[in-house]
């Protein structure tokens, strides 16, 4: 039984949560009032959004060393949708990996839309969470929940393929945006 | 009738000409030996690997004029399949329009394996080719041939979202050197 703290129930947090608890393991949510509980899990989300991160780092020094830390963000310039927001040889998941040297700092789950992580499939294919990072515990203890849920789980290599998932990300959310795909759907893994 | 021009016959190139072929319009495929004939197209498809766009660049100097040049490379370092090649904010495709400032350059058929255009489907889902570029009458008339063809053709907007489809044709290369998916399957676009 592995213990999952997500930090931010909005729609992608909540999604995550139904997919911990189909996955037999146990979850706790953790919302705007919850600043004052320290997080409990062996693995922690952090389901807010990109601009969000820091502050939450900030507010829980030192709750996350040793852990894994799920980074979910894409730091979408949403003013122009033409860009993101981070360096362009870098990533958001290697900005908090570098805030957060005591954890294990992983990418996922920012390439799938949160109904596709609800309904388990997009299109006739199981949903896929693409996963990233450089320690190979850390991206197994996820997959291994990811796949307990029922969905399928791809390690895409190390950290630095957070760069791709990000402009997968990116893309994805542009094409949901611009109507040219729904949000129930998306790029699906057809291995 | 549009004229389709063709530089290399390889898997891509001959996978893009059959495409062409349902399509019911016209094709050329130049190859190695076709070096001293002019392109005829409408439209020029640079069917090289990334490091041969500049020798047929310079080669046909002025051939490209007035065309719609679509660039279908993905230009990943094979020697370490850890980042690409170009300018991590750049790609390919605005280099090509960089040294090709008369014609009307996209981006397409880089996040479609070979295979996956023949066949016509990735998985359950039609083979779906993302197109980028800054000239609506460009991409559209790519994509009337596409899906004249029987396959979906989405505009994923301009020529800097081809940064975003090179990053996705990286991750998907990578995905299948790793056995991660197979070289008949990677992204489907479920809309």
């Amino acid at each position: 039984m592995t213990q999952v703290s997500i930090i931010g129930p909005g729609a992608m947090g909540s999604a995550i949560a139904d997919l911990v608890r189909r996955s037999g393991n146990s979850v706790e949510l953790l919302g705007r009032d919850d600043t004052g509980k320290p997080v409990t899990g062996d693995i922690v989300v952090l389901a807010v959004p990109y601009g969000g991160v820091a502050g939450v780092i900030a507010q829980r020094e030192g709750q996350f060393d040793g852990k894994v830390v799920v980074d979910i963000t894409n730091p979408v310039d949403f003013s122009t949708m033409d860009s993101l927001t981070v360096a362009a040889d870098g990533s958001a998941t290697a900005e908090i990996a570098e805030a957060l040297p005591r954890s294990q700092v992983v990418k996922a789950f920012n390439t799938n839309f949160a109904a596709t992580l609800s309904q388990g499939s997009v299109g006739e294919q199981p949903t896929t969470v693409l996963i990233a990072g450089d320690d190979a515990g850390a991206k197994a203890a996820l997959a291994q929940i990811v796949t307990d849920a029922g969905l399928r789980a791809v390690d895409t290599g190390s950290l630095s393929r957070a760069r791709e998932l990000e402009a997968l990300g990116f893309l994805q959310i542009g094409l949901a945006a611009g109507e040219k795909i729904a949000w129930t759907g998306g790029f699906a893994v057809v291995a």
